[in-house]
Protein backbone atom coordinates (compact mmCIF):
# COMPACT_ATOMS: atom_id res chain seq x y z
CA UNK A 1 0.00 0.00 0.00
CA UNK A 2 1.46 3.36 -0.96
CA UNK A 3 2.46 5.50 1.83
CA UNK A 4 0.22 8.99 1.27
CA UNK A 5 -2.86 6.80 0.65
CA UNK A 6 -2.18 4.91 3.82
CA UNK A 7 -1.92 7.83 5.59
CA UNK A 8 -5.03 9.41 4.23
CA UNK A 9 -6.87 6.40 5.34
CA UNK A 10 -5.50 6.57 8.78
CA UNK A 11 -6.38 10.12 9.10
CA UNK A 12 -9.99 9.42 8.15
CA UNK A 13 -10.42 7.10 10.35
CA UNK A 14 -9.03 8.85 13.22
CA UNK A 15 -11.06 11.69 12.17
CA UNK A 16 -14.17 9.31 12.66
CA UNK A 17 -13.30 7.71 16.00
CA UNK A 18 -13.11 4.91 14.62
CA UNK A 19 -11.21 1.76 15.44
CA UNK A 20 -8.40 0.85 13.49
CA UNK A 21 -6.25 -2.25 12.86
CA UNK A 22 -2.90 -2.10 11.08
CA UNK A 23 -0.89 -4.88 9.56
CA UNK A 24 2.85 -3.77 9.20
CA UNK A 25 6.17 -3.87 8.89
CA UNK A 26 7.67 -1.68 11.12
CA UNK A 27 10.12 -0.38 13.60
CA UNK A 28 8.83 0.85 17.29
CA UNK A 29 10.83 3.35 19.74
CA UNK A 30 9.43 4.26 22.69
CA UNK A 31 10.42 6.80 25.72
CA UNK A 32 8.24 6.54 29.14
CA UNK A 33 8.03 4.27 31.86
CA UNK A 34 11.33 2.77 30.24
CA UNK A 35 13.50 3.57 26.91
CA UNK A 36 12.93 0.70 24.37
CA UNK A 37 13.64 -0.05 20.69
CA UNK A 38 12.26 -2.74 18.35
CA UNK A 39 13.70 -3.23 14.80
CA UNK A 40 11.57 -3.74 12.02
CA UNK A 41 9.28 -6.49 11.82
CA UNK A 42 5.71 -7.41 11.40
CA UNK A 43 3.29 -6.21 13.79
CA UNK A 44 -0.18 -5.42 14.19
CA UNK A 45 -1.13 -1.05 15.51
CA UNK A 46 -4.41 -1.14 16.84
CA UNK A 47 -5.88 2.56 17.53
CA UNK A 48 -8.98 2.63 19.21
CA UNK A 49 -11.38 6.22 20.20
CA UNK A 50 -10.29 7.09 23.23
CA UNK A 51 -6.41 7.51 21.90
CA UNK A 52 -4.88 4.16 23.04
CA UNK A 53 -2.20 2.56 20.92
CA UNK A 54 -1.13 -1.09 21.20
CA UNK A 55 1.51 -2.77 18.77
CA UNK A 56 1.34 -6.60 19.17
CA UNK A 57 3.82 -9.30 17.41
CA UNK A 58 2.08 -11.58 15.51
CA UNK A 59 2.58 -13.99 19.00
CA UNK A 60 2.65 -13.53 22.64
CA UNK A 61 -0.30 -12.13 24.86
CA UNK A 62 1.08 -9.19 25.61
CA UNK A 63 2.00 -5.95 23.06
CA UNK A 64 5.01 -5.31 22.86
CA UNK A 65 4.24 -1.64 22.87
CA UNK A 66 1.54 0.54 23.90
CA UNK A 67 0.53 3.90 25.04
CA UNK A 68 -2.11 4.76 27.44
CA UNK A 69 -5.63 6.36 26.33
CA UNK A 70 -5.55 10.32 25.63
CA UNK A 71 -2.87 9.73 23.60
CA UNK A 72 -2.42 12.13 20.41
CA UNK A 73 -1.56 10.31 16.92
CA UNK A 74 0.34 12.60 14.85
CA UNK A 75 1.03 10.84 10.99
CA UNK A 76 3.90 12.11 8.62
CA UNK A 77 5.57 10.75 5.07
CA UNK A 78 9.28 10.59 5.91
CA UNK A 79 11.74 9.63 3.72
CA UNK A 80 10.73 5.83 2.95
CA UNK A 81 8.65 5.25 5.52
CA UNK A 82 4.86 6.41 7.36
CA UNK A 83 6.19 8.37 10.63
CA UNK A 84 3.56 7.46 13.93
CA UNK A 85 4.15 10.00 16.21
CA UNK A 86 2.19 8.95 19.24
CA UNK A 87 2.61 11.51 22.26
CA UNK A 88 1.03 11.52 25.74
CA UNK A 89 1.58 14.82 27.57
CA UNK A 90 -0.28 13.25 31.08
CA UNK A 91 2.34 10.64 31.17
CA UNK A 92 4.73 12.02 29.23
CA UNK A 93 5.15 9.04 27.16
CA UNK A 94 6.33 9.44 23.52
CA UNK A 95 5.87 6.14 20.82
CA UNK A 96 7.11 6.45 16.99
CA UNK A 97 6.56 3.66 14.92
CA UNK A 98 7.94 3.94 11.54
CA UNK A 99 5.90 1.67 9.16
CA UNK A 100 7.85 0.79 6.09
CA UNK A 101 5.16 -1.56 4.63
CA UNK A 102 1.38 -0.87 4.98
CA UNK A 103 -0.39 -4.55 4.25
CA UNK A 104 -3.75 -3.58 5.43
CA UNK A 105 -5.98 -0.98 7.13
CA UNK A 106 -9.28 -2.13 8.80
CA UNK A 107 -11.38 0.50 10.51
CA UNK A 108 -14.84 0.45 12.24
CA UNK A 109 -16.84 2.51 14.13
CA UNK A 110 -17.52 0.03 17.24
CA UNK A 111 -19.71 0.25 19.85
CA UNK A 112 -19.63 -1.60 23.23
CA UNK A 113 -21.60 -0.39 26.26
CA UNK A 114 -21.81 -3.75 28.26
CA UNK A 115 -19.07 -4.09 30.83
CA UNK A 116 -17.20 -7.78 31.97
CA UNK A 117 -19.29 -9.66 35.33
CA UNK A 118 -17.46 -12.32 36.96
CA UNK A 119 -19.19 -14.64 38.74
CA UNK A 120 -19.26 -14.03 42.57
CA UNK A 121 -17.46 -16.35 44.68
CA UNK A 122 -19.00 -18.58 47.52
CA UNK A 123 -19.70 -15.00 50.14
CA UNK A 124 -21.49 -13.68 47.34
CA UNK A 125 -23.37 -16.87 47.25
CA UNK A 126 -23.64 -16.78 51.10
CA UNK A 127 -24.96 -13.15 50.54
CA UNK A 128 -27.34 -14.15 48.05
CA UNK A 129 -29.13 -16.81 50.01
CA UNK A 130 -29.00 -15.25 52.99
CA UNK A 131 -30.92 -11.81 51.44
CA UNK A 132 -32.91 -14.57 49.20
CA UNK A 133 -33.33 -17.81 51.13
CA UNK A 134 -36.50 -18.39 48.75
CA UNK A 135 -33.45 -19.57 46.78
CA UNK A 136 -32.83 -22.74 49.22
CA UNK A 137 -37.16 -23.08 49.84
CA UNK A 138 -39.83 -20.92 50.92
CA UNK A 139 -39.62 -22.76 54.27
CA UNK A 140 -36.17 -21.35 54.88
CA UNK A 141 -34.94 -18.77 57.94
CA UNK A 142 -31.60 -18.13 57.91
CA UNK A 143 -30.00 -16.53 61.25
CA UNK A 144 -26.56 -16.10 60.28
CA UNK A 145 -24.13 -16.14 57.49
CA UNK A 146 -20.41 -16.99 57.31
CA UNK A 147 -20.42 -17.80 60.88
CA UNK A 148 -16.78 -19.15 62.56
CA UNK A 149 -17.76 -21.59 64.36
CA UNK A 150 -14.78 -23.99 66.44
CA UNK A 151 -15.63 -26.81 63.78
CA UNK A 152 -15.29 -24.61 60.49
CA UNK A 153 -16.69 -22.09 58.80
CA UNK A 154 -20.52 -22.63 58.28
CA UNK A 155 -21.95 -20.24 55.36
CA UNK A 156 -25.36 -20.11 55.60
CA UNK A 157 -26.84 -21.12 59.36
CA UNK A 158 -30.43 -21.07 59.92
CA UNK A 159 -33.78 -22.77 60.88
CA UNK A 160 -37.08 -24.22 59.23
CA UNK A 161 -40.41 -23.55 60.32
CA UNK A 162 -40.58 -26.88 62.42
CA UNK A 163 -37.70 -24.97 64.49
CA UNK A 164 -35.13 -28.00 62.80
CA UNK A 165 -31.71 -25.81 62.29
CA UNK A 166 -30.43 -25.97 58.60
CA UNK A 167 -27.06 -25.38 57.41
CA UNK A 168 -25.82 -24.73 53.86
CA UNK A 169 -22.83 -25.35 52.23
CA UNK A 170 -21.97 -23.12 49.12
CA UNK A 171 -19.26 -24.64 46.62
CA UNK A 172 -18.97 -21.80 43.50
CA UNK A 173 -18.09 -25.01 41.26
CA UNK A 174 -18.80 -28.29 40.87
CA UNK A 175 -19.53 -30.45 44.34
CA UNK A 176 -17.60 -33.05 44.80
CA UNK A 177 -16.78 -35.77 47.83
CA UNK A 178 -14.91 -33.54 49.67
CA UNK A 179 -18.25 -30.53 49.58
CA UNK A 180 -20.15 -33.78 51.22
CA UNK A 181 -17.95 -35.18 54.03
CA UNK A 182 -17.45 -31.09 54.88
CA UNK A 183 -20.89 -30.97 55.07
CA UNK A 184 -21.50 -34.10 57.39
CA UNK A 185 -18.55 -32.52 60.02
CA UNK A 186 -20.30 -29.68 60.44
CA UNK A 187 -24.10 -31.63 60.46
CA UNK A 188 -22.57 -34.02 63.25
CA UNK A 189 -20.63 -31.45 65.46
CA UNK A 190 -23.67 -29.02 65.55
CA UNK A 191 -25.91 -32.13 66.46
CA UNK A 192 -23.37 -32.83 69.09
CA UNK A 193 -22.31 -29.86 70.55
CA UNK A 194 -26.62 -28.43 70.47
CA UNK A 195 -27.27 -32.38 71.93
CA UNK A 196 -29.97 -32.76 68.92
CA UNK A 197 -30.62 -35.35 66.38
CA UNK A 198 -32.17 -33.37 63.50
CA UNK A 199 -30.17 -31.02 61.68
CA UNK A 200 -31.14 -30.39 57.89
CA UNK A 201 -27.89 -30.17 55.48
CA UNK A 202 -28.27 -28.65 52.33
CA UNK A 203 -25.23 -28.17 48.83
CA UNK A 204 -26.02 -25.29 46.92
CA UNK A 205 -23.92 -25.29 43.94
CA UNK A 206 -24.38 -25.33 40.20
CA UNK A 207 -23.28 -28.55 39.73
CA UNK A 208 -22.30 -31.94 41.85
CA UNK A 209 -20.89 -34.82 40.91
CA UNK A 210 -22.55 -38.24 40.36
CA UNK A 211 -20.68 -39.91 43.56
CA UNK A 212 -21.07 -36.88 45.55
CA UNK A 213 -24.88 -36.40 45.11
CA UNK A 214 -25.01 -40.42 45.70
CA UNK A 215 -23.02 -39.98 49.02
CA UNK A 216 -25.00 -36.93 50.07
CA UNK A 217 -28.42 -38.34 49.89
CA UNK A 218 -27.51 -41.55 51.43
CA UNK A 219 -26.68 -39.51 54.22
CA UNK A 220 -30.01 -37.53 54.01
CA UNK A 221 -29.02 -34.27 52.93
CA UNK A 222 -30.01 -32.36 49.81
CA UNK A 223 -28.65 -30.46 46.86
CA UNK A 224 -29.85 -27.12 45.19
CA UNK A 225 -29.42 -26.33 41.91
CA UNK A 226 -27.36 -22.54 42.24
CA UNK A 227 -25.29 -20.75 40.77
CA UNK A 228 -23.23 -17.67 42.16
CA UNK A 229 -24.60 -14.44 41.33
CA UNK A 230 -22.47 -11.95 38.24
CA UNK A 231 -20.81 -9.11 39.79
CA UNK A 232 -19.01 -6.90 37.56
CA UNK A 233 -15.94 -7.37 37.37
CA UNK A 234 -13.25 -5.01 39.70
CA UNK A 235 -11.09 -4.61 36.92
CA UNK A 236 -13.83 -2.38 34.52
CA UNK A 237 -14.52 -0.13 37.34
CA UNK A 238 -11.11 0.58 38.20
CA UNK A 239 -10.60 1.40 34.20
CA UNK A 240 -13.93 3.63 34.45
CA UNK A 241 -12.66 5.85 37.17
CA UNK A 242 -9.83 5.91 35.64
CA UNK A 243 -11.12 7.32 32.55
CA UNK A 244 -13.45 9.59 34.67
CA UNK A 245 -10.41 12.06 35.36
CA UNK B 1 -21.30 -10.84 6.62
CA UNK B 2 -23.08 -14.26 6.33
CA UNK B 3 -22.02 -16.70 9.21
CA UNK B 4 -21.12 -19.42 6.79
CA UNK B 5 -18.90 -17.91 4.54
CA UNK B 6 -17.63 -16.05 8.10
CA UNK B 7 -16.42 -19.46 9.38
CA UNK B 8 -15.11 -20.83 6.43
CA UNK B 9 -12.90 -17.38 6.10
CA UNK B 10 -11.71 -17.86 9.48
CA UNK B 11 -11.06 -21.69 9.32
CA UNK B 12 -8.87 -21.14 6.09
CA UNK B 13 -6.89 -18.25 7.73
CA UNK B 14 -6.32 -20.30 10.96
CA UNK B 15 -4.72 -23.47 8.63
CA UNK B 16 -2.68 -20.73 7.66
CA UNK B 17 -1.16 -19.98 10.40
CA UNK B 18 -2.36 -16.19 9.69
CA UNK B 19 -2.96 -13.56 12.24
CA UNK B 20 -6.78 -13.07 12.42
CA UNK B 21 -8.89 -9.61 13.41
CA UNK B 22 -12.40 -9.72 13.77
CA UNK B 23 -14.87 -7.11 13.99
CA UNK B 24 -18.18 -8.23 15.77
CA UNK B 25 -20.93 -8.07 18.02
CA UNK B 26 -20.17 -10.65 20.30
CA UNK B 27 -20.66 -11.83 23.59
CA UNK B 28 -18.21 -13.82 25.66
CA UNK B 29 -18.41 -16.38 27.96
CA UNK B 30 -15.80 -17.20 30.09
CA UNK B 31 -14.46 -19.96 32.39
CA UNK B 32 -10.46 -20.66 34.55
CA UNK B 33 -9.13 -18.07 36.30
CA UNK B 34 -12.74 -17.04 36.98
CA UNK B 35 -16.00 -16.97 35.73
CA UNK B 36 -17.25 -14.44 33.42
CA UNK B 37 -20.07 -12.68 30.99
CA UNK B 38 -19.94 -10.15 28.89
CA UNK B 39 -23.23 -9.43 26.87
CA UNK B 40 -23.82 -8.39 23.51
CA UNK B 41 -21.23 -5.75 21.92
CA UNK B 42 -18.93 -4.94 19.41
CA UNK B 43 -15.76 -5.54 19.90
CA UNK B 44 -12.35 -6.93 18.54
CA UNK B 45 -11.62 -10.82 17.76
CA UNK B 46 -7.84 -11.40 17.65
CA UNK B 47 -6.07 -14.87 16.97
CA UNK B 48 -2.80 -15.18 16.67
CA UNK B 49 -1.09 -18.11 15.12
CA UNK B 50 0.70 -19.27 18.72
CA UNK B 51 -3.08 -19.69 19.70
CA UNK B 52 -3.29 -16.48 21.75
CA UNK B 53 -6.98 -15.46 21.78
CA UNK B 54 -7.70 -11.74 22.86
CA UNK B 55 -11.27 -10.23 22.76
CA UNK B 56 -10.89 -5.88 22.85
CA UNK B 57 -13.57 -3.85 23.84
CA UNK B 58 -13.04 -0.77 21.33
CA UNK B 59 -11.62 1.56 24.44
CA UNK B 60 -9.20 0.67 27.25
CA UNK B 61 -5.40 -1.00 26.99
CA UNK B 62 -6.34 -4.27 28.38
CA UNK B 63 -8.08 -7.19 26.79
CA UNK B 64 -11.64 -7.75 28.40
CA UNK B 65 -10.94 -11.40 27.80
CA UNK B 66 -8.09 -13.49 26.48
CA UNK B 67 -6.73 -17.10 26.17
CA UNK B 68 -3.30 -18.17 26.61
CA UNK B 69 -1.16 -19.50 23.53
CA UNK B 70 -1.74 -23.14 22.65
CA UNK B 71 -5.60 -22.98 22.74
CA UNK B 72 -7.42 -24.86 20.27
CA UNK B 73 -10.50 -23.01 18.20
CA UNK B 74 -13.86 -24.49 17.04
CA UNK B 75 -16.21 -22.78 15.21
CA UNK B 76 -20.11 -23.61 14.53
CA UNK B 77 -22.76 -22.24 13.09
CA UNK B 78 -25.09 -22.10 16.05
CA UNK B 79 -28.44 -20.67 15.61
CA UNK B 80 -28.15 -17.11 14.76
CA UNK B 81 -24.61 -16.93 15.86
CA UNK B 82 -21.34 -17.99 14.79
CA UNK B 83 -20.17 -19.89 18.17
CA UNK B 84 -16.22 -19.79 18.28
CA UNK B 85 -15.13 -21.99 21.32
CA UNK B 86 -11.53 -21.82 22.96
CA UNK B 87 -9.85 -24.63 24.80
CA UNK B 88 -6.77 -24.88 26.43
CA UNK B 89 -6.14 -28.19 27.84
CA UNK B 90 -2.80 -27.26 29.76
CA UNK B 91 -4.44 -24.37 31.72
CA UNK B 92 -8.05 -25.92 32.10
CA UNK B 93 -9.50 -22.55 30.47
CA UNK B 94 -12.72 -22.12 28.28
CA UNK B 95 -13.70 -19.09 26.00
CA UNK B 96 -17.17 -19.29 24.25
CA UNK B 97 -17.41 -16.23 21.63
CA UNK B 98 -21.22 -16.24 20.37
CA UNK B 99 -20.91 -13.52 17.07
CA UNK B 100 -24.43 -12.43 15.96
CA UNK B 101 -22.74 -9.81 13.55
CA UNK B 102 -19.18 -10.29 11.67
CA UNK B 103 -18.88 -7.14 10.17
CA UNK B 104 -15.25 -7.75 9.12
CA UNK B 105 -12.32 -9.87 8.83
CA UNK B 106 -8.58 -9.37 8.12
CA UNK B 107 -5.84 -11.76 8.21
CA UNK B 108 -2.37 -11.99 6.83
CA UNK B 109 0.90 -14.06 7.41
CA UNK B 110 2.80 -11.76 10.15
CA UNK B 111 6.56 -12.69 10.26
CA UNK B 112 8.51 -10.88 12.97
CA UNK B 113 11.72 -11.96 14.31
CA UNK B 114 12.61 -9.18 16.51
CA UNK B 115 12.94 -8.68 20.05
CA UNK B 116 12.24 -5.68 21.90
CA UNK B 117 15.40 -3.93 23.38
CA UNK B 118 15.16 -1.78 26.78
CA UNK B 119 17.57 1.30 27.37
CA UNK B 120 19.65 0.15 29.80
CA UNK B 121 20.01 1.00 33.40
CA UNK B 122 23.08 3.41 34.89
CA UNK B 123 24.19 0.03 36.05
CA UNK B 124 24.52 -1.34 32.30
CA UNK B 125 26.64 2.02 31.58
CA UNK B 126 28.61 1.71 33.95
CA UNK B 127 29.33 -1.38 33.45
CA UNK B 128 29.83 -1.08 29.53
CA UNK B 129 32.23 2.14 30.34
CA UNK B 130 34.30 -0.69 32.72
CA UNK B 131 34.66 -2.67 29.99
CA UNK B 132 34.96 -0.60 27.01
CA UNK B 133 37.00 2.45 28.63
CA UNK B 134 37.89 3.86 25.69
CA UNK B 135 34.08 5.40 25.22
CA UNK B 136 35.13 7.38 28.21
CA UNK B 137 38.80 8.24 27.08
CA UNK B 138 41.93 6.37 25.46
CA UNK B 139 44.11 7.86 28.27
CA UNK B 140 41.37 6.42 31.18
CA UNK B 141 42.08 3.27 33.27
CA UNK B 142 38.98 1.99 35.25
CA UNK B 143 39.90 0.92 38.54
CA UNK B 144 35.93 0.22 40.00
CA UNK B 145 32.94 0.23 39.82
CA UNK B 146 29.89 1.51 41.52
CA UNK B 147 31.78 1.72 44.86
CA UNK B 148 30.15 2.70 47.66
CA UNK B 149 31.66 4.76 49.46
CA UNK B 150 30.99 6.86 52.14
CA UNK B 151 30.72 10.00 50.42
CA UNK B 152 28.01 8.10 47.94
CA UNK B 153 28.25 5.53 44.77
CA UNK B 154 30.66 6.11 42.55
CA UNK B 155 29.87 4.85 39.06
CA UNK B 156 33.25 4.36 37.34
CA UNK B 157 36.36 4.99 39.19
CA UNK B 158 39.67 5.22 37.65
CA UNK B 159 42.72 7.46 36.89
CA UNK B 160 44.64 8.81 33.65
CA UNK B 161 47.92 8.28 32.32
CA UNK B 162 49.38 10.86 34.63
CA UNK B 163 48.34 9.26 37.66
CA UNK B 164 45.30 11.47 38.34
CA UNK B 165 41.85 9.94 39.74
CA UNK B 166 39.14 9.94 37.21
CA UNK B 167 35.44 9.70 38.51
CA UNK B 168 32.77 9.24 35.55
CA UNK B 169 29.18 9.90 36.98
CA UNK B 170 26.84 7.98 34.86
CA UNK B 171 23.00 9.56 34.17
CA UNK B 172 20.73 7.05 32.01
CA UNK B 173 18.54 10.57 30.07
CA UNK B 174 19.38 13.93 30.45
CA UNK B 175 21.96 15.49 33.10
CA UNK B 176 20.64 18.41 34.75
CA UNK B 177 22.34 20.82 37.50
CA UNK B 178 21.39 17.79 39.88
CA UNK B 179 24.53 15.54 38.45
CA UNK B 180 26.77 18.17 38.10
CA UNK B 181 26.54 19.03 41.67
CA UNK B 182 26.42 15.38 42.69
CA UNK B 183 29.59 15.22 41.24
CA UNK B 184 31.10 18.42 42.46
CA UNK B 185 30.17 16.85 45.91
CA UNK B 186 32.12 13.35 45.24
CA UNK B 187 35.16 14.89 44.01
CA UNK B 188 35.21 17.33 46.63
CA UNK B 189 34.84 14.50 49.49
CA UNK B 190 37.78 12.46 47.32
CA UNK B 191 40.15 15.16 47.03
CA UNK B 192 39.60 16.08 51.03
CA UNK B 193 39.98 12.29 51.54
CA UNK B 194 42.94 11.43 49.48
CA UNK B 195 45.00 14.94 50.09
CA UNK B 196 45.44 15.94 46.23
CA UNK B 197 43.98 18.64 44.38
CA UNK B 198 43.50 17.18 40.89
CA UNK B 199 40.47 14.81 39.86
CA UNK B 200 39.23 14.69 36.93
CA UNK B 201 35.18 14.81 37.16
CA UNK B 202 32.99 13.10 33.85
CA UNK B 203 29.20 13.23 33.50
CA UNK B 204 28.31 10.54 31.06
CA UNK B 205 25.15 10.68 29.63
CA UNK B 206 23.29 10.50 26.09
CA UNK B 207 22.47 14.72 26.85
CA UNK B 208 22.57 17.01 29.35
CA UNK B 209 20.94 20.79 29.71
CA UNK B 210 22.20 24.13 28.43
CA UNK B 211 23.02 25.27 32.28
CA UNK B 212 24.27 21.77 33.61
CA UNK B 213 26.51 22.25 30.87
CA UNK B 214 27.71 25.98 31.93
CA UNK B 215 28.17 24.73 35.66
CA UNK B 216 30.25 21.67 34.71
CA UNK B 217 32.63 23.41 32.80
CA UNK B 218 32.61 25.84 35.00
CA UNK B 219 33.96 23.92 37.72
CA UNK B 220 36.23 22.07 35.51
CA UNK B 221 34.44 19.29 34.76
CA UNK B 222 33.75 17.94 31.50
CA UNK B 223 30.87 15.81 29.55
CA UNK B 224 30.75 12.85 27.63
CA UNK B 225 27.63 11.57 25.29
CA UNK B 226 27.32 8.30 25.51
CA UNK B 227 24.29 6.27 26.14
CA UNK B 228 22.87 3.27 28.10
CA UNK B 229 23.81 0.15 25.85
CA UNK B 230 20.16 -1.26 24.64
CA UNK B 231 19.22 -4.94 26.23
CA UNK B 232 16.86 -7.47 25.63
CA UNK B 233 13.36 -6.83 27.62
CA UNK B 234 12.70 -9.26 30.46
CA UNK B 235 8.86 -9.30 29.30
CA UNK B 236 10.08 -10.90 25.76
CA UNK B 237 12.29 -13.51 28.04
CA UNK B 238 9.82 -15.04 30.02
CA UNK B 239 7.79 -15.02 27.38
CA UNK B 240 10.16 -17.16 25.40
CA UNK B 241 11.12 -19.24 28.21
CA UNK B 242 7.34 -19.79 28.71
CA UNK B 243 7.20 -21.03 24.74
CA UNK B 244 9.83 -23.29 25.45
CA UNK B 245 7.43 -25.21 27.61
Amino acid sequence: MELYPAMDEINNALKKNHIIVIFSNCNVEYSGRAQSFIAKGDRMIIMKHDGTILVHKPDGRTPVNWMPNKSIIEIKVENDSLEITCTNSKTSEVMIIRAFNIYSITSAPLVDNEQLRLLGTEKDMSDMLYSTPSLISEDFTPVSREEQTKYGFLDVFGHNSKGELVIVECKRYTAGLDSVTQLRRYVERVKKSKGITKVQGIIAAPNISQNALKMLTDWGFSYKNISPPYRFSKEEEKQAKINEF
